[in-house]
């Protein structure tokens, strides 16, 4: 059973190979899902990841549908299984995925890997500022931190004050929350006068949304804690695959640990220096793995290595957008994301909210309401959407406080365009 | 440094006699707050259980008012703490409680061997039906479950619909919860005509809360999901120390992990047959340890076996009432939960209320706000309360549905009494 490493082997080091031919062995021999899908490969043959078909989300959901409750994407009888996660439902209908014991252990290394990276010691003390529902990422948060040793606080069902006096009142050195919810934090401790409370933070590690990512909400962050902001990033079906850079501003994979390629819209690899899907195999998550997954996230393709000098493969900029974000205005692509950062890059810049909707000439428009100070906040934030994103933006500054405030992830996307025929 | 066990030693095992005397003797030496209350203690001398005083919570509160945040009953540097817990404050302030790793894995232990006692398997699906905040006992379900190798499915977050939802679509063996909550959870299954997504469970673990040890409670739960009813105690500031007879009707207390004491009023053994305060030493806690903690958990005093002939310390009826619970009504003792017992009795009772007020003339009455059926449940729970209990109560039926509907703890006791001189 020798194999001869070909070109696309050859991008992966000997023991990512290696473990993907495990990978690859495992599932046919014991997962049904895969089995299907992968029919006509040898495990024993020649192994190119291009072989392999990329797999999308909805047919993970299509499967659990046809095979309710929990799919066919099972290695294990089901009492192997420990931990069962339900991802949000953001873009779709929920999708449930199972951990074994052996599983959750490698998600919990990972996430500890990240914390040590991250700079956070068995002595820091984190504060973490969300609830645990079905959820996965919060769990690993907490799993994490108990992997390190580090003190792990749990702000669970608090309102915002009260977070914010326990913050001051155990002297948590970091924060962990949501992007979003780490603004709203700010928010809420100027409102009502305890800025003081969040003195003792050290650090904001930010978790659920590629935010923190973002350069201006990033700085935001940063400037309002008066504390390094940390991003990292991870899916529920693929694991926690990017930890970051506290130097370089961007994420790195562990290539052992993940197999990762960057692709464009027809899944060709993508040109260095420009942004394309992730597509991530995690190596040793074998319970419910997915091979060649379409995380949605876009990155930016380099061979660089960052300016820090890590060894890791570099996502410069970490996570700049989500394909499922896309939304198609006047044949140009829009990210909210880009709109996001281009808000916060206007001094006083509250919550926002972005509607796309269809003039009765036909024609789609984009509509920004967003929080601003007293002054020329509007004609700036035109000026930055149509310089540096070519975008023309009807922008309707409101009244601080009258937009919802988000508790976790944001929702700050309103499509009100008809539905066309052929769309997706 | 040998040890001649004393009358008081030789009711402790040798392993837990030896555990005592290492955990004096590491609290001599390390811990401020012990230190300062075991002045006179020789670890190397004689040590009797009853030489050490009774500690009280309002101890411990006063302890970390003076030093805060976390106070002096720390044995070790700060950074050694992993986990760090707040009580509930139903009776009190609340209290901050600190675990080491070790401590931590101790608990965790503890709740895997519970719910091993109370049949849990690897293969069981346990749908975790409560928050994550800052308190304990929720925590030490889902890390039991974790070491037990059972799958967690956490619902918190969900509305109750949602929760049953979920259970029949993970075909759940067990749920979790307060019992009050179980109750609750039944309600909205009948409102919502869901009783069929209960049909999977076999087993309801209540925490939290006494109720699951009353008879009356146990079998509405019982009946009500037509599965077990599984109770256990526990307590953040003494560890989890009473695990379930399942054949018994009542709980076991492991006596190599914990010294176990029940005294009456004045701090005296407790004669068999009677009802007293339980005093607990966890004797391998030794993060933030207590001595001969008052539970004040009421429990009944008997040498007798279980039913079931399990060789443990047994407290048949588990947990009867609670000291701080219990008022003084025109010279009896009242514990709100042998009202709720003779409440869950009537069948159709539903939520209830019971307010402790005072008469123009002085005198201090009883009124219960109770959710019956029609027919003749007033006139019924009048007479059981005045049979058995010897209260004379003023019952008030009130419309379904009017009465706030807890999601965890229960908060059913108003006492609207004027605080006389001389009250504590």
């Amino acid at each position: 059973m020798k194999h001869v490493p070909t070109v696309e082997t050859q991008s992966l080091s000997p023991v990512a190979a290696d473990r993907l031919r495990e990978l690859v062995a495992l599932v046919l021999e014991r997962n049904p899902f895969h089995r299907a899908r992968l029919e006509g490969v040898d495990p024993d043959g020649e192994l190119r990841l291009t072989d392999l078909p990329p797999l999308g989300k909805r047919e993970l959901v299509a499967d659990q549908a046809r095979h309710a409750p929990f799919g066919t994407n099972l290695s294990y009888p089901l009492e192997r299984y420990t931990q069962l996660w339900q991802t949000s439902g953001t873009t779709g209908p929920p999708l449930r995925v199972l951990d074994t014991a052996e599983d959750w252990a490698w998600w919990r290394g990972l996430f500890a890997h990240t914390l040590r990276v991250a700079g956070i010691r068995p002595e820091d003390r984190v504060a973490l500022a969300f609830s645990f529902g079905p959820h996965v990422q919060f769990w690993a948060a907490q799993q994490g931190l108990q992997e390190l040793e580090a003190m792990a606080v749990p702000l669970g069902g608090m309102p915002s004050v009260q977070r914010l006096q326990t913050i001051a009142e155990v002297e948590a050195t970091a924060v962990w929350c949501t992007p979003t919810y780490a603004l709203r934090l700010l928010e809420v401790a100027v409102e009502q006068r305890l800025e003081g409370a969040l003195e003792s933070v050290q650090r904001v590690i930010c978790t659920g949304e590629p935010g923190a990512s973002l350069p201006a909400v990033r700085s935001r962050i940063e400037d309002g804690f008066a504390a390094q902001c940390i991003d990292h990033a991870g899916l529920t079906e693929a694991g926690p695959f990017g930890y970051p850079c506290p130097a370089g501003h961007g994420l790195h994979v562990l290539e052992e640990e993940f197999a990762c390629e960057i692709v464009d819209d027809e899944l060709r690899p993508t040109a260095l220096g420009q942004g394309g899907e992730l597509l991530i195999t995690p190596l040793r998550r074998t319970g419910s793995p997915v091979l060649r997954f379409r995380t949605g996230d876009v990155v930016v393709n380099t061979d660089a290595r960052c300016p820090a000098g890590h060894e890791d493969r570099w996502l410069p900029g970490g996570i700049v957008g989500r394909t499922d974000d896309m939304v198609v205005i006047r044949g140009m692509n829009v990210y909210p994301s880009a709109v996001e950062e281009a808000v916060r890059r206007v001094s006083g810049s509250g919550e926002f909210r972005i509607t796309f909707y269809s003039e009765p000439t036909g024609l789609d428009e984009i509509k920004l309401e967003v929080e601003l100070e007293e002054g020329d906040g509007a004609r700036r934030l035109q000026d930055i959407m149509r310089q540096q994103l070519g975008l023309r933006v009807r922008i309707v500054p409101v009244t601080p406080g009258i937009l919802p405030r988000p508790d976790g992830k944001s929702r700050r996307v309103v499509d009100d365009r008809p539905v066309r025929a052929g769309a997706p």
